[in-house]
């Protein structure tokens, strides 16, 4: 992935885009993508794969770039995230059940 | 990449949760997260950075898991992408601007 | 705001677009249309007003058809969510704070 | 509605929340609150009647007090959209479909 960042600040340092590039504008423009990906859900289950492919590709560039910005590593962000995740949700209390965790 | 995705799918499949996450469903999850880490920067431009980091690995969760649901390689669609968005913001034209490619 | 109501239900019915209009779907559309209307805002703090007044009108349309898929008064739920806020956000404790009462 | 946004404008007022109301902060505010209510239907297509009603509550919330901030009647921009989605989505062209405009 580090390798994947590197280009997308090449990309976006060519243009002189860093300027718009804050922290409160690159997570104001994940939420963008987000909902243009649910879009292609919007009335149905099946999207079109080439724009889905497409919108999940926008949310994760914003991700990496806004990792970036904050100095964060993702694959270390994801993992302790998701050791959280395994004490919030105890496999004996959660298996098969979506409910949230303030609810379980 | 592959290797935080393969945790990803543990912990999902350890708590049964396959059965909840279609395609739709993790569409949604991810505006819901992005939604989430926006409330960081609600009010002011400065969120807690615990939060912001716990947010942002939620979106990137997701989206590995939304990747993986759909065989798709992340690294690959983001690069294909990138591409994408070299031809539609051409640095000439878009240079220092925030335009959209349709304004541009 | 029935009247505006009753004129939505007319432009969909003549669609014959109720069929696609379940409560899920019309919450889907609803953060559809609030990201468009937050993409207004995307890299400043100055949208376009025409652009703002259609997001804005088409969040409230959506809204207006879930009231009434539900079977909800817009107004009575207005003021029956201002009356719990009340009691969430004492005067005494928030005046001039941005906080959210689990931080108050 | 005119009563509807006097009291929520009192709410605001009583607690020195207008410095807090930018109409950036109110677009992002919509989106976050529009993901709240995506998350009652998250998992299935069945949320809590109580949650959701607060939520859309509070969606319509932000939008009255968007409308005040920009000086917008809600009637008003609701209809005019209607009328140019009338241009947008002829009943012969459209009639049983959910495709986009950009589509048909």
């Amino acid at each position: 992935m580090q390798d994947v960042t590197k280009q997308i600040l090449e990309f976006t340092s060519e243009r002189n885009w860093d300027q718009f590039h804050t922290p409160e504008n690159l997570a104001k423009s994940i939420s963008i993508e987000a909902a243009e990906l649910l879009e292609c859900y919007q009335w149905n289950s099946n999207g079109d794969i080439q724009e889905i492919k497409e919108e999940l590709a926008d949310i994760m560039n914003y991700s990496l770039l806004l990792c970036s910005k904050l100095g964060l590593d993702p694959k270390e962000i994801i993992l302790e995230k998701l050791e959280k995740n395994k004490a919030k949700y105890p496999v004996e209390k959660c298996f098969g059940k979506s409910d949230k965790y303030t609810k379980l």
